[in-house]
């Protein structure tokens, strides 16, 4: 017999659960945007209670009992929604069940003090002094992996499923093999190109008035701010959801645009979780489907919408009156062409969307020999810029300019990385699709209306929850599995005409 | 038979409860400081959930047997600072235990929905809007009583205890009486003086330069800005504890003093808290006493030590140099009047200390009636105005400078306003003994160094965490029992020169 309420309780309990994974993700928002140095201690003390208090409430012995009920009698009754609901939380139940609380604790306490030794370290450029964290965060997430069942060969593919279900180290393998292939060339080709972009001009432009700019742009393109912050971090992200989305970004001199991209990037992000109906956040139909999902959606805004000339079009006066930046300072061609510079970087964030993947494939083959042992904690940083050589034809200068940059691995996030690389091409392949299917689209970029790629995304990406796995997303609004053929032609496109045509006969 | 790991692990388990009352805690900062409009529903789902697992770790059974264990074997075989921590852990228990998890649940929903209530009608001066939920509050508010064993009439009462244990309405009643009789004159004689303060001339202040200057003098009073924060708010307040220790404050145009003095203010908060141990967090030997004792450290600071001559010889010329501000727009003398204006004005957190308290007279007299039922929720506007011209001679010229004007209600806090004026009375009695035991102190101010008197107060006050009520840590610490006499001395010492004297011949 059936009882109509269990999956009613199931989703009771599954918002409940949700409210507490918001409280975390703020707490953790206020440690990366807020906490004083000096309260630390403290805050890991705190993670540790709330994932013990977390791990209690996803585990509890009637949640099991309520999905054991509605996957045994009530699955033949339940709805296409209902069941989707069923798999997620099962999955999600799991995930966590199987894992010990003692585990649980320990890592929330690791995740908190690596987080803030990779701090100190990067600040002082000091690869040793975070090293023995990292060697314990990748020995908790073998640990992890084996309680899951993975054998330790098995343990990256784990952490990559973690991101991207269906997703493994050997299916990624082909993809960006093609993709190096492809980019190598192209970026020889661009870097040697005797037209340089030059942002110089640009250098200086106040904070003050980048908040500004970039509050208008993101607000326009449709971040609802009423139900959503931007601040500064250390290293740009956006957490919340549909509730209550926070974004950061950070100011670079050096790099006088990076502030309004990364913020365009994080409101794709923003846009992808505001875009999941309230009423449903914690359950499979308000959750975004995984990461390389996500990271399409803020490409796809950076990138496709953002670098584009209608967006320059209609933003370019704008920027120009806030800053106070006549075209003496920088031709509308050079400031379009500022905002589309190819150059290696040494720095994953702040590199274009052209090399960027190159950093991907290098941190990919680097977690790949961590986990299969080949590679000690100890020899990463000479790992880390010999492969940079070969990849990107530089080498960091330092360790915080190296293998120090990026955050996640001290949040114990490893196979987190190939999502950004995997969004890369589900965005090119999107847009080709949107290009099709909204035929009048950029003339409406021109004039500010950003509202009909919105409406889009919403209905075939951000609606549909976690109905379908990425792959299987991704087939049904483009029609071929993932590929990074479009990227390819999408980055020839837009960068050959920029950086062959001399400069002041660039196409339209 | 004594086990004599009971307390220790009793003390675990109050660690374990602090540590959730620091994230609720951190999760009402952000409501305040940084909450987006649209996100308060969730909010307050949040703070629901929060309040309830608090209440569970607050009356678990295992927790009530170790209290048990330890009062009735234990107790000989107890230290004195072990009694303490035992005493206090019974109050809180009985105080979370009495009360149902529904109540709790209910209440912090009703918290969460009153305090966005309360903004909105605030923001149109419409008080209409918010009564219903000051009526479901002061329901809630006698209902809680009522758990706690207190009838009806003494539901006032009860909440008087929450904030000062001990006091009582009837114990309040003469204090204020007498302080009334003495400062309505004294308030008369101030204010028909010919010598007027005059602000004026710091109006426009940067408030970039504000922030700079409050920063730096809340720093060198003894605030630790390594494990500390400022922030803005609609209402200034201070909140964490010694581990992460959130202050805020608000810059009002027309007060240009207003964000100065107020920081100074939540900076005795503030370090009153930070003088607690780390160690003793969340126990009976790291909790602050109570709100009045709590007061007089924040008006001690912000009036004693921030409104006195040598004070202002140490900082003035940084105040100039920050601002620009030469002589020749405003004199040392104006200066420091403008620093001790006496002006009757609407608004309790904008008043001075001489007629502040007469503020909280009238509330006294009103949150008395409301409880006493000879005053109806939709009657106090009225009731608010009438009292108003009475004590201060003034009416509102809305509900948001009138009855609006205070977060307290909205969020169930009664009978806590009177520990302010209790606190004013405390700090001039403090004040007294200090300037006994410490007779050189003023001298050390005009060399901008407060050490001597942060440590006697961490020493007599701070360090004390919870070992003595409010009246007895008052007699330990001066030798007397709080009375207003030495606040209305005070008062007349500083303010009578300043408003008798002809300008120019103000006493040093």
């Amino acid at each position: 017999m059936k009882n109509p309420n269990t999956h009613t309780e199931l989703v009771a309990k599954l918002h409940r659960i949700n409210q507490l994974e918001s409280v975390i993700g703020l707490v953790s928002w206020d440690e990366q945007v807020n906490l004083p140095e000096g309260s630390a201690e403290r805050r890991a003390d705190q993670m540790v209670l709330l994932a013990e208090l977390h791990h209690r409430e996803s585990t509890d012995v009637a949640l099991e009992s309520l999905l054991d009920s509605l996957e045994s009698e009530g699955g033949a009754e339940l709805s296409f929604d209902e069941k989707v609901v069923v798999r997620e939380a099962r999955r999600d139940f799991d995930r966590v069940a199987k894992l010990p609380a003692e585990f649980v604790a320990r890592k929330a306490a690791l995740d908190s003090q690596a987080y803030h030794a990779w701090e100190i370290a990067r600040e002082k450029s000091d690869y040793a002094e975070y090293a023995p964290y990292l060697r314990r965060q990748l020995d908790m997430a073998r640990e992890e992996a084996g309680y899951h069942g993975h054998t330790e060969s098995a343990a990256y593919d784990f952490h990559i499923d973690t991101h991207d279900p269906g997703m493994s180290a050997a299916a990624i393998e082909p993809l960006f093999a093609e993709l190096r292939a492809g980019l190598v060339p192209l970026v020889r080709e661009i870097v040697n190109s005797p037209i340089k972009a030059d942002p110089s001009p640009l250098i200086g432009l106040s904070v003050e008035g980048q908040r500004t700019f970039l509050k208008e742009v993101t607000e326009r393109i449709g971040f609802d701010y009423s139900r959503g912050r931007i601040d500064v971090s250390a290293h740009p992200f956006c957490s919340g959801d549909a509730a209550d989305t926070r974004m950061t970004t950070r100011f670079v001199e050096s790099a006088p645009l990076e502030a309004l991209f990364s913020s365009i990037h994080e409101t794709g992000h923003g846009l992808y979780e505001q875009g999941q109906p309230v009423e449903h956040l914690g359950t499979g139909l308000g959750t975004a489907v995984g990461m390389a999902i996500h990271e399409s959606q803020s490409r796809l805004w950076e990138n496709q919408v953002a670098r584009g000339r209608p967006f320059w079009r209609f933003f370019e006066p704008r920027f120009r009156e806030i800053f106070g930046l006549g075209p003496d300072r920088i031709s509308s061609d050079q400031l379009f062409l500022a905002a589309n510079e190819v150059k290696l970087h040494p720095i994953r964030v702040e590199s274009d969307e052209v090399t960027y993947n190159l950093h991907i494939i290098l941190r990919f083959e680097l977690e790949k020999r961590l986990f299969d042992g080949t590679l000690e904690v100890s020899d990463l940083p000479d790992a880390w810029n010999a492969l940079s050589l070969e990849l990107l034809g530089l080498t960091p200068k330092n360790d915080a300019e190296g293998v120090l940059q990026d955050v996640h691995w001290s949040g114990g996030a490893f196979g987190y990385f190939p999502s950004y690389c995997l969004g890369n091409m589900i965005a090119a392949q999107l847009w080709n699709t949107i290009k099709v299917e909204l035929p009048d689209l950029e003339r409406e970029f021109e004039k500010g209306d950003f509202s009909r790629i919105l409406s889009w995304l919403r209905e075939k990406i951000h609606h549909q929850g976690q109905r379908y796995d990425t792959m299987a997303l991704v087939r049904r609004v483009t029609g071929d599995a993932i590929t990074p053929a479009p990227l390819l032609r999408y980055l020839r496109e837009r960068y050959l005409p920029l950086y062959q045509a001399r400069p002041g006969s660039m196409p339209k």
